[in-house]
């Protein structure tokens, strides 16, 4: 039997919220690969051997991948989220990019998934309703003047911006310098979401204002949502605000 | 039994890229809402009334959803792919936030689907990779000026685009506009992806770059993708070019 790789989104956490293509592919798997978290959110079973891995190797475990691949292993990597985004996916291109020729032909193909920015939209609204950007405000691989360049650039096009990776304890000055840039860019008012483990036991949303936003309320498993000035809160007596942005933003930030 | 609304995201086209949560919650529902081809996509089954209606009708729509969870009903309002993403969610908050005060009191829940966006990037490999933007082309809504401006200022930010709503016979001519714009902003060279109907019988993919792109390619049911100046791809013997964004963009556009 020839071997492939499939890269695949699990989700934001609730089993509920994993694609039936991607149970599929599990269920098919020989060989399972991802950062710990993630292979325990799969049932072990006979026959799926497991590959865990820190966080930062996300290089090795794609050419990992690969290579069982092309020894004809059915492989499933697995990311939180939607793999496409900020995931292993984009490591995986590059690996084969970089590696074996061989690699180019053999059958890859990407699994998606419910991303932590529209599972954290749905949960508190239609904050995402009009045009929208995501940036990833790790600057592990991209220097930090460009993430401010394009903080700057997507607030003065009125998207509502979804931050990826806000805070860690490797990087933990980076959301509260971008909080204070879009402090200048965009009204104080603006309302800002902080979504923490979405979908699974450990769930913590919160709706503020840029103002009043504190950067350490986001970890590692926080996905920050900052509006547009278009974004509204319909208060509710009984339970937390409604978040939307109108599909109409007639009005130039 | 107390009524409630779900705003449900059917996914792109195929079955096994709907959620569980969300067909849990259609075998509860009483009524489904939503723009005819969204309807047809759902089983019909004794005790779920359906509510067909046009694309247009959004408001309409909404409001006929809140009168009828108001009423005690389990209603679904069903879109195609994500609904937080230009689709029914934002309409439906839109309505609570002008409508009957009661409304705000109701149980109403968004169930996040794959969006167009995320199927359309998977199918190609992963051009999603790094920090990204999502406008919708239509000006229906918003002035076309307040378009173009998003369009150059991502452009200029060095954001992968997915647009959405690129072509329709009433809005012939916006996504041609779109492209000589980003022609001026972007290398010639930059990958474009044309992604119609994915996941469904009439998936059609194709990739180009943005000198060959031509507008008339798209209809109602494309998403395109425009990559930027990192954008990459892998050529391959036996098929199609993988396309991705590596997430290490150190260059500034």
């Amino acid at each position: 039997m020839s071997g492939w790789l499939a890269i695949a989104g699990l989700g934001p956490g609730a089993p509920e919220l994993v694609t039936p293509e991607v149970t599929q592919a599990l269920a098919q798997a020989t060989d399972l690969i991802g950062y710990a978290p993630y292979v325990a959110r799969v049932s072990e079973r006979v026959g799926l051997s497991r590959h865990v891995s820190d966080n930062r190797e996300e290089r090795d475990r794609a050419r990992l991948a690969l290579r069982l691949a092309a020894e004809g292993r059915r492989v499933i990597v697995v990311s939180s989220g939607d793999p496409g985004v900020f995931a292993m996916a984009a490591a995986v291109f590059e690996a084969v990019d970089c590696g074996d020729p061989s690699w180019r032909n053999l059958d890859i193909k990407v699994l998606p998934g419910i991303s932590a920015m529209f599972a954290a939209a749905a949960r508190i609204g239609a904050p995402l309703g009009h045009d929208f950007c995501a940036i990833n405000l790790s600057d592990n691989l991209k220097p930090w003047e460009l993430i401010e360049r394009r903080l700057r650039l997507a607030a003065q096009a009125g998207f509502v911006i979804a931050l990826y990776n806000p805070l860690s304890k490797a990087r933990p000055w980076q959301l509260g310098r971008a909080l204070a840039l879009l402090r200048k860019e965009l009204p104080e008012v603006v309302p800002v979401a902080f979504a923490s483990a979405v979908s699974d036991a450990k769930e913590a949303i919160d709706v503020t204002t840029l103002r009043d936003a504190v950067a350490e309320r986001a970890d590692m498993r926080t996905l920050v949502l900052i509006g547009s000035s278009q974004t509204r809160l319909i208060a509710r007596p009984d339970g937390s605000p409604f978040v939307y942005t109108p599909r109409s933003a007639g009005v130039s930030p």
